[in-house]
């Protein structure tokens, strides 16, 4: 017979036993966007696998797709049962700028409470709290409610094939809610439940001047720079006020109510607190809008990257052959990253000059996603989640964007339920980024609290 | 006693002798901006003044300096004859971007008339051009003139070290005239002399953002993209007319005269073929002046690189801690760089802003030049041409930057006549850099043939 109290103590003695689990798990460098890394995304899905067969999960299988493989397992205390599907990827970030790295990105090591290392927060933290938690029913008399796992391998790269996996597998995948701990908390003591994320749309845009690198001396005056063209596109497409400059760009973007701003001005985020988490010398962001507003509910466009020419040490006097940005989008709901790449292609060809060639790449995109708060699973994880932490979870809309949550809705037919242990000062997508060990532990336990509190009541 | 007829016989039989010699002195990568290659550069040096030391120079010598060392020898007939010095480079640019070379670029080739590799035109052939004529003269009874040579290691890094080394070795290159090969011709069938070089400011400019790269869902919103602050001040550097708009800039131009627009436009360069050179869709420079002004005697702005965050395949969700740019100019006589420094940091006092912290570094740079056209150096270069060539040479502004061509006239007090037996088509400072053979062993001869000429006549 399943026990809570009995799952709650063995989850407190076998700590140092579940902290050891997520060190296995850092150290495999799976990074997806990198083809060199593809033996170890396989060796990480392996390992999940044989994880969730030695936690005698009846059934466990690695799902093959055309990137790479998610892993699937489903643990069945019987078929009354409520039946919750936990969400995770097993991918990284890459960890460059390595040389920004004060510890090795894939040698995970404890220090002051945290456990340094790629991934040790987003996302493979997460999933081993949730696989502990797990573990400590399944050790204790078994789980209240029957559980599965589907935990992808290129969430970093915009879950391009999790979709068409989802679809091929939706009767395996059949649950009364999803458990997704990709979010985070606002900090080590307000626990989070988010409601809304926001959607992405990634491009690369590629400017296009002479066939080669030229002198500068010999041909300046004479040629376009390819660089310049791009500075002036990328500059046109942001006012100073912050204000997105493609055409259309706003069009389906929904005005926040004023009792949502009300409910978000209640979240204690603070813009010094902002400022010192992100080093920046002053915030700045659309002009009209809080900051928690501009990072939740309104959309943004960034340079995420940009190259050209000569980035050596030294001068090189040439003029490049060709300038690169990556410019990404987030998106909020009712904005169609389909639609943002015409508006995005529009814009240049309304102000790109005829002395070069462009051409827009598209990556990774997604919808954004709004979950409705009064979902059963949610309340579970909202009680659990102030049982542990003595304060009632905060609901935020996320600035991130996890493709999945739309996708599940849309595919399965189920609701996620989104929070997480991560903290803003992880440094996730960043060098040097860590888990803080003490916030994981009151995860675990507030896991466990979930799904009995899910069995227990809350009528789906 | 000096042949001038035997001379020009070595010099034809031994053509298969000195492209040897090219080979061997291409094939030592004497990148002078990259530390790796200090050992190369060394080499190099060392190569020249064996070389100067066989042909019979009295006195050779490796003139240290606080960067890469010039390399000195003298060659004397007696004291009453005219003294040349032969002013040359022997380090070479950067290969990158090496996937672009169809051959190794430190391993010449030859291949339909023409030899492929980094240096081989700029200009490393060049040296052995003029190495190659004096050893045909040395050969065949002596030299009618005293010959000096300095051969520097650093004019793609923009000379930091050479004024310095000129001025303390002022004595030894004591000169009558300078003979600078280091500009080229306008075509095979078109010798050429230079008589107006621009000069350089090269600077590096760097936006710090965030204190790392942020994750661009959790933070994108609050924080201004150093990328996107980069570009909207490159972007008003220069306006769509190709008009630089840095405060000041144009203000100690001067505006060319009828004559010498009259006499620039007779110069063969054709638009179709400046197109056809650099592959550009279309030309474009500053409006109100031709191709020829605006390479040769108009200012100009290029970016030579920029960089920015994740640059790799894929997609990476940040927004960069930083972002850079090279950014560089080309000056017209008049033009202070030191002023054109302050211009730009007066442009970006301006126009950032206060969300971000920037930096200006300064990297090489120097006056522009203008040569007296009825110098005897001059008029003896431009018989010795067109004799080989059966055509008067061209007078030309040169859009590169020679900043040696301004030292030695301010520390030696000579001038320097200015042509040398390179081509536009030979890729100098891109991949796939050649020389022409033919023209080159034109050149060679013509070099006798100067030397001969200015021995003989055109008083000092």
């Amino acid at each position: 017979m399943p026990n809570k109290t009995e799952a709650l103590l063995y989850a407190n003695e076998n700590l140092p036993k579940f902290k050891s689990d997520l060190e296995d798990l850092v150290k495999i460098p799976s990074v997806s966007t990198d083809p060199n890394h593809t033996t170890d995304i396989r060796k990480t899905a392996d390992w999940l696998k044989s994880k969730l067969s030695d936690l005698g999960f009846q059934e466990t299988k690695i799902i093959e797709t055309d990137g790479h493989p998610a892993v699937y397992g489903s643990y069945q205390v019987g078929p009354n049962a409520k039946t919750v599907l936990i969400y995770g990827h097993y991918d990284v970030q890459p960890a460059d700028p390595i040389d920004l790295w004060k510890t090795e990105p894939f040698e995970p090591i404890i220090k002051d409470q945290r456990m340094y290392g790629r991934g040790a927060s987003d996302m493979k933290g997460q999933i081993i709290a949730s696989l502990a938690a797990v573990e400590s029913m399944l050790k204790s008399g078994g789980a209240p409610v029957n559980i599965k796992y589907i935990i992808e391998g290129e969430e970093e790269i915009g879950s391009p094939n999790l979709a068409k996996a989802l679809e091929k597998h939706a009767d395996l995948l059949r649950c009364d809610v999803i458990l997704n701990p990709d979010a985070g908390m606002i900090s080590p003591t307000s626990p989070t439940i988010v409601y809304g994320l926001r959607g992405l749309a990634y491009f690369e845009i590629i400017i296009k001047g002479p066939n080669r690198d030229l002198h500068s001396g010999m041909f300046g005056g004479i040629v376009q720079n390819p660089a310049i063209v791009l500075s002036k596109l990328i500059a046109g497409m942001v006012n100073e006020d912050g204000v997105i400059q493609l055409p259309g760009y706003y069009d389906s973007v929904e005005e926040l109510s004023l009792e949502e701003r009300t409910e978000l001005s209640r979240l204690p985020i603070k813009d010094e607190d902002l400022k010192e988490q992100t080093g920046a010398k002053k915030l700045h962001g659309e002009i009209g809008y809080t900051s928690v507003e501009r990072v939740g509910a309104r959309p943004t466009l960034d340079v995420n990257g940009m190259l050209s020419g000569f980035t050596g040490k030294g001068s090189k006097t040439i003029i490049p052959a060709w300038a690169m940005a990556k410019v990404s989008m987030r998106l909020v709901p009712h904005q169609d990253p389909k639609v943002v790449h015409q508006q995005l292609v529009t814009y240049i060809q309304n102000n790109v000059p005829d002395t070069v060639e462009w051409e827009v790449i598209q990556h990774a995109g997604g919808p954004a996603a709004i979950t409705n708060r009064e979902h059963p699973g949610v309340k579970a994880l909202s009680e659990a989640l102030e049982e542990i932490w003595h304060q009632k979870p905060f609901f935020k809309r996320e600035g991130g964007s996890i493709p999945v949550v739309t996708e599940m809705q849309q595919i399965i037919g189920t609701e996620s339920v989104l929070s997480g242990f991560g903290l803003p000062g992880d440094n996730i997508h960043s060098p040097n980024e860590s888990l803080h060990i003490p916030t994981w532990e009151k995860g675990i336990l507030a896991l466990i609290l979930f799904f009995y509190n899910y069995a227990g009541g809350y009528e789906n």
